[in-house]
């Protein structure tokens, strides 16, 4: 039985192809897609994600929309990484559907609250605010959500700052608050995503299957090639966002380890650090566990795959 | 024409003076009653809200809960103030009516966004978690909010820790949020509440009113009196929360002074620190302001009016 | 029998004042002069200490500089207030007498332990480096010191920071150490030293002593008067130094209150506060007072009958 | 030539085995030993130096005791890895010379204001807080120094917390004074010294050399494995001190890495941790380098090797 999943992003080039695994893999069935400020503003980053599903031909699921600025702190976008528009690159279609009129905070717990206990898994690729307000409002939804699976930190690696990065450190407050509920976190973070780079082997495998969808992410890709080259100093970009969605589908895709994690909220050089304490066998009351390295060829044929299925969607 | 609240509360001996007093005011509209957890439990201050509301025939009003805990931080309450209950001191009457189904935070939201801009005013009176998460869900509220008064803080005076007061230091991000926000902010702290003792003197003038919430305010008083003496060595007790609402019913009950304003939330001896900034002429664009010294005969006339005001309810 | 101290300042203007203050009372037993950078660099403090020593004709006191920088943070000087000597308005004479050698650490260390138990009192007018230094390389002197009695910090008061004291705050790890230590510290802060205004009638009175270090004292409070007005919007200035000095003189000169007094060292807003707990009835361990209220006219005649006595000094 | 060093140091297992490598190795000049509490009170790790001189046979070098607990926090000792002695194994000789009477910081500093510039060395393996109040009693040491080669710290490898090391966490006000210092600071960090274990073979090269320090040696690392066992669940000890000592020596012993190095002062998971930033190649105005990998066979043969020097010492 597919994973019932909301996904709740800031597309974002790397959570559209997240967006675009997720619609594409039959081990999913993705019952909302919800927004957050992170990468752009949150009226791009929604206006982005209708444009991924324009170009997906995503169609019944609800869209909806959610804060547009952490909890604590001030507004911080990555246009240095994503552009102006937060999807520069490809030309964004016009929606194909209007959003949803409620709150994303909102549609996830009514989601979660009406489905079965450990039904919904959250797959959060954005800043937190989102799965942190709504688990501060309806607090029943830690025992009811399956697991959350989320895209963010790094317990060696940073990018915003030497050891933070940057879904994370934008809304520190958030992951604290999610790192800290009663649901099982996965953190798949910058030391399993910096593995999952667009070489041009795999970007001439995702040209290869043809369709408008693959032409996009191939247009994503190469734009953010040229992102990180700049920014960051990598010959091919880290395609973070989609490693939580292949996790989902399939976890051997990757491995883990469980280890008691916290968000650093007053350091004044480790802001916003995912801290893993390796130290130690963790006891049977630690709930949280961070990715560790990637099965790279399992992790891109998804991609791949999903792309495949998703073919070429009618106009 | 009357002045339209919403009363964001946590009873707490005070929160119910001041919901006697809104109620009995003919200056104030008591639109709505939201609870947030504070003083006790969520589930404790809610029905105390609700008892309270039976004492004194409140009807036609919505009571609706809110958040259960901080934002960031663990829960704190205040049983060796308030007692087990959260208002211990008199027998405590069954509910009269429902409470609203709706989140606190939606109705606070729905009720500012219904009413036109600059027609209501928010007067929080427990720790700020409601009014901090309805600005982040919905940030539009921030500019149709008249302005907030709130009882909190205190620019030299702490009480649960040195320098920090009990609303603000158990959220002090949700009070960081509120004080950061555009409306204009009317901190009612601990400077001047310590100013509204209810004397020997004060409390004959409510039993004079001879009715049964004069004589349910009594048995408060008694009680609070008490918890002052053995906590914080105070011979009559400080009634704070009713300073705010009487600060909406008549500006002219105390002096305030305008100064910009700041919550501390990393300091070690200095956490929830409301930090006025008194050295310089404020700017034209400094929205916040900081009630200084109480007209007490005022004060306690307004509560002993609207007292008599309420009369006695029929059951 | 006059009380020996040890001056540790930063001339700076009132500095300049608690020295002569210390040389021309019969109370006092000057027997070191030490150091340190705060108003300005430890250079240029260090030259004006020498200045002094020539315009009140010091004789047979070692002055020693100490450390030029604080302990963790970087420099901040007050140039604003003191302008670009550290001692900006009359014409500084040239030194009489050579440095002493050593170190101010090792003068105040060799000074203490030289001495009988309770002999010697540390008498801090600039940041608290030395002292903290001091104490940290001989833990000794903690028990062997009578008392401190230091000009910094501020219970309800602020003027580099809104709640922090440029003494302070400059340093405050090493305030931290200072105010932690076993010896009794008497904190003499804005509080109290805003009541210590230069008004023309004082000026006047210290106009008629006649002599030259009194006419070198007028010149410093009307350069004094123009920073205050210019930076803080003062009348007339406050001359916070010798307030320490005067204390050690004849402690009727103020009163104190006794409390815990603790240093803030992360707050973003708080820090270097100097935090004083009046919430309880202080314990018999608690040996840290701040000083309230003074007796300004006894005040000025300490400093008038100082110049007074110190006369005419030969050249 | 020789290179001079001062080895500032806790005795301590692995700082007993620093300074035999110290002392038999051609390639050292051990100008001075300072001493500082840390795994153990001042007093204790002091005479553990003593003993250590006289297994050894140390003549004609200074020993001097330093600074007895940490700048600004409180005392932290190590006794569950070092023993109640802080060198508990083996017998420890009476001390077989008198302590120099100066104070460590005063030897440090005098030593180095004696030599050349460039000509010292200071090897720290303790914390850091004898050379960060020298730097800060006299400046000039900082442009003096050749390099500062310290134990301490890790860049993803912490053990007295998740991310930070024992000598740096309990003392970081004086690693970061030593880490922002003009010298050229080399960090050996837990990322390097937890590749010196002292296996069964490294033990039995050791014995092999037959003599009563090579045997002493044993004795240490047998009590070091059982510590590191229970404490840390490793199966053979980390022999972190020698490890900065081997780099002075050769430093071909290890790899090294140039990067920012920051110490973290106010955070609540992370305080203590020093910060690396390996996000971009750094300029040339970084000093600070870390360790990375170790040869194991070169690093254990330089220890043998010294311990073949010493041979048995005269008693
Ligand atoms: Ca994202
Ligand atoms: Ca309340
Ligand atoms: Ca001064
Ligand atoms: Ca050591």
């Amino acid at each position: 039985m597919p994973r019932k999943i909301i996904l709740d992003c800031d597309p974002g080039h790397d959570d559209a192809v997240a967006l675009l695994l997720a619609w594409g893999s039959p081990e999913i069935d993705l019952v909302a897609v919800t927004t957050v400020g992170g990468n752009q503003t949150l009226e791009k980053v929604t206006r982005n994600a209708l444009a991924v599903a324009a170009v997906a031909g995503i169609t019944g699921v609800p869209f909806a929309a959610g804060c547009a600025r952490p909890l604590v702190r001030e507004v911080e976008t990555a246009g240095d990484i994503h552009g102006d528009s937060g999807l520069d690159g490809p030309v964004l279609p016009a929606p194909t559907f209007e959003l949803d009129p409620r709150h994303a905070v909102d549609v996830i717990i009514d989601t979660v609250m009406a489905a079965e206990p450990g039904e919904i898994t959250l797959v959060p690729t954005g800043p937190l605010t989102n799965i942190a307000l709504a688990v501060r409002k309806e607090p029943r939804i830690a025992e009811r959500v399956r697991e959350v699976v989320l895209m963010g930190g790094g317990y060696n690696v940073g990018n915003w700052s030497a050891v933070a990065e940057f879904n994370i450190v934008v809304d520190p407050e958030a992951a604290h608050i999610v790192f800290g509920e009663k649901w099982p976190v996965t953190m798949v973070g910058l030391d399993l995503t910096h593995q999952a780079l667009a070489t041009p082997e795999v970007e001439a495998a995702i040209a290869a299957v043809g369709t408008s969808p693959a032409r996009f992410t191939v247009e994503l890709m190469d734009f953010f090639r040229e992102s990180y080259r700049g920014a960051q100093g990598f010959d091919h970009p880290p395609v973070h966002d989609p490693c939580a969605v292949a996790y989902v589908i399939d976890p051997s895709v990757m491995t883990v380890r469980r280890a008691p994690l916290t968000v650093e909220l007053t350091g004044t050089h480790t802001l916003g650090m995912t801290v893993a304490d390796f130290r130690h066998v963790p006891g049977p009351g630690v709930t949280t566990q961070v990715a560790v390295d990637l099965d790279r060829e399992k992790f891109w044929a998804l991609v791949v795959d999903a792309l495949e299925r998703i073919g070429e969607p009618a106009r």
